[in-house]
C-alpha cells in the first residue's frame, strides 16, 4: 500500500489530532499500548495522541541508551508529567554499549542499535507490559529515505519486512507516518507541548551514535555528547533547522602547552531547510564560528580541532552516518 | 649553538643576499654543491642565492616524489629555466610510495619521507654529483617547532643529530635558518623571482602526504590534489597566509542520484597569520564558501561532504598532520 503525504498546508492539526484518537480508541478498544518516547518531535506527538485516546491504558517508556543528550531522561519524564504523562525511565545503557562493541561500520551499528532497542529492551518491555499494541513517530522522510536506500531508520519495523505481531506479539501504530516535521511540529503546538520539545533541533533514533564516527564507546559518547550541548547552546535561537557536532574518529596534530597534541575533531553542521530532503549550511556569522571553536576545544577535554561542514544536501545528509 | 632570529624589520635584503654569498663563495671554494628545490618559497630563495654564488657549480634538483601539486615539477623547472638556472627533475615516485605503503600514523609517515628523501634518494644524488655541500631552506619557525617537539620538520637533519657529513658524506648549508616565512618572501622579491612563488601558500615538506589523514596511496594523493587545486584556484586572491585541503579517512554517508553514498570528506583550511606561530581561520565569505563546497564535490569523484576549519592556532596547527 502506497503512502500518501499529507502536506502541511492541507493539514488541519485538530481535525487530524480528533482522527487519530478516534481511530486509535476504536483500534485499541480496551486493550494496552505501549510505546517509547525519546524526547523528539514526532514521539512526543505520538506520546500526547495515545495519552488522549488511551489514558492510563498507554504505557509510555523512555528508554536510556546512554546514547542521548546531557539529562534528557529526567528533564523528558518531568516535561511530560507536568502534562500528566507518566513516564517510565529504563535503564539500558549497558545492554547497547556491549551491543555496539568493536562495531564501526554504520550500518552494523544502525543494526546492532535497532536489534538492542526492538528485539531486546523494547521487545521485553512490551511482553511484560501485556500490550497489544505499540505507537512508533515513523515520519513521511523515514519512509522516503529508507525507500530510497539512503539510510535505514531504526523505526520502520514494517517498511523492513518484519512483522511484529508474529515476531514481537504486537501490532504498530503509525500516527504520523503521511507527516514530514514542520507538520508534525504543527500538531506539537496544537497538543499544547512545551515549545522546547518542537522547536528543539531533530534528533536522531540512534541518538549520538549516530555522532560518533567509529567505534561508539561510552566514552566517546560522551566527548560527542559535551560538543552537541555546546553547538545547541550557542545555536539554539538562531532559527536554524538543525544543528549538530559530529567527533571524528580521525586524529589531528594539535599543540597544547606548547606541546605537541595529537587530538580529537569535532565537525559541526547547522542547516537551513524546509523539509529535510534539500538544505544548505546557515551563514553563521564569524562570531559565532570562532566561539564554537574556542567553546569546544576549550571544555571538551581532547579536542583540538573544530570543522564547519559546508556542504549542501544533497550530495551531503543532514546527519553523518 | 643558539640560533637568533633576524626579524624583519632589521633585515636589509640587498646585503643580506650580498653577504651570504660571500659566505658560500668563501666556504665552498672552487667545490660543488647541491640543491633540491620543491618550488617553496624557502627552497627558491636558497636556489637563487646558491645559484648567484656558485653559477654552474650548483646542481639544483626537483625530487619528483609524487606528492606535489599538480603539474608541479615542468611549471617550477621552467620558471628557473626563464631565470638562467638548470633543474633537474627526478622521478622518485615509487620510491616514495614504496616507502608510505601501510602507514597510518603521522610521525611513521614523516619518518618514511625523511628517509626516502635524504637516505636514499637525495643521498644518492649527491653521491653521484660529487658535491661536498648540500643547501637547505630549513628556516627559524622549523627549528622553533621541531625544538618545542610540536611536528618534526623534514629538513633538519642537524638539528635531529643527524652528522650528515658522516653518514652521507656532504656538509649542510642553511642560508635562511635565522628567518621566518615573511622575510624569506621579502628576500625573494629582491632576488627578483616571480610573484607566484613568494606569494603562493606555503606547501610542506612532506607534501601532500601531509593532507591525506591515514594511508598515503597514489590515489588518495590524487584526491587531495585535484582539491588542494579547487581550494588554491578559488583563495589565491584573497591575501590569506596559507590555505589547504585535507583528505579525511573517516567516511560519512552521502546522496548520489537519490541513492545512499557512503564517501570521503574534504576538509579546507585558510588562515590569517603574520608569522605562522599564531593563526586565525580567514572569514571567508558563504559566497566562497558554497562554491567551495559544491566544486570540491562535483569535481572530486567520492567526495561527498567538504568542511571549513574553524579552531585558531593554537591549539590547532596549521598544517593537520
Amino acid at each position: 500500500m502506497k503512502i500518501e503525504e499529507i502536506k502541511i498546508k492541507d493539514l488541519h492539526t485538530d481535525e487530524f489530532i480528533k482522527q487519530q484518537v478516534e481511530e486509535i480508541s476504536s483500534v485499541v478498544g480496551e486493550g494496552l499500548a505501549i510505546n517509547a518516547l525519546s524526547g523528539g518531535v514526532d514521539s512526543s506527538v505520538v506520546t500526547m495522541i495515545g495519552y488522549k485516546a488511551l489514558g492510563d491504558r498507554l504505557k509510555t517508556c523512555f528508554i536510556d541508551s546512554g546514547l542521548m543528550r546531557e539529562g534528557e531522561p529526567d528533564h523528558i519524564a518531568s516535561l511530560f508529567g507536568d502534562l500528566g504523562v507518566n513516564v517510565e525511565i529504563i535503564d539500558a545503557q549497558n545492554q547497547f554499549f556491549e551491543a555496539l562493541k568493536g562495531k564501526v561500520d554504520p550500518e552494523e551499528k544502525r543494526e546492532a542499535i535497532t536489534q538492542t532497542f526492538y528485539a531486546v529492551v523494547f521487545a521485553q518491555l512490551a511482553k511484560q507490559s501485556g500490550a497489544g499494541y505499540v505507537f512508533q513517530g515513523t515520519n513521511y522522510t523515514d519512509i522516503e529515505e529508507t525507500v530510497a536506500g539512503i539510510k535505514r531508520q531504526h523505526n520502520i519495523i514494517e517498511q523492513l519486512g518484519i512483522n511484529p505481531e508474529e515476531q514481537y506479539g504486537y501490532k504498530i501504530i503509525e500516527p504520523l507516518i503521511q507527516l514530514r516535521k514542520p507538520a508534525i511540529r504543527a500538531l506539537a503546538k496544537t497538543l499544547g507541548l512545551p515549545e522546547e520539545l518542537y522547536n528543539r533541533p531533530p534528533f536522531p533514533g540512534p541518538g549520538l551514535a549516530a555522532r560518533v564516527i567509529g567505534e561508539v564507546t561510552q566514552e566517546r559518547v560522551e566527548i560527542a555528547r559535551k560538543a552537541t550541548k555546546i553547538v545547541e547552546d550557542e545555536l539554539c535561537n538562531l532559527g536554524a533547522f538543525q544543528y549538530l557536532a559530529i567527533l571524528h574518529e580521525d586524529r589531528v596534530t594539535g599543540i597544547r602547552d606548547g606541546k605537541r597534541d595529537y587530538g580529537m575533531q569535532i565537525e559541526v553542521r547547522c542547516w537551513d531547510s524546509e523539509d529535510a530532503i534539500t538544505g544548505s549550511p546557515t551563514k553563521l556569522s564569524y562570531d559565532v564560528l570562532n566561539r564554537l571553536g574556542e567553546r569546544i576545544t576549550t571544555e571538551v577535554l581532547g579536542v583540538v580541532s573544530v570543522t564547519y561542514n559546508i556542504t549542501k544536501k544533497p550530495p551531503s545528509t543532514i546527519e553523518t552516518i
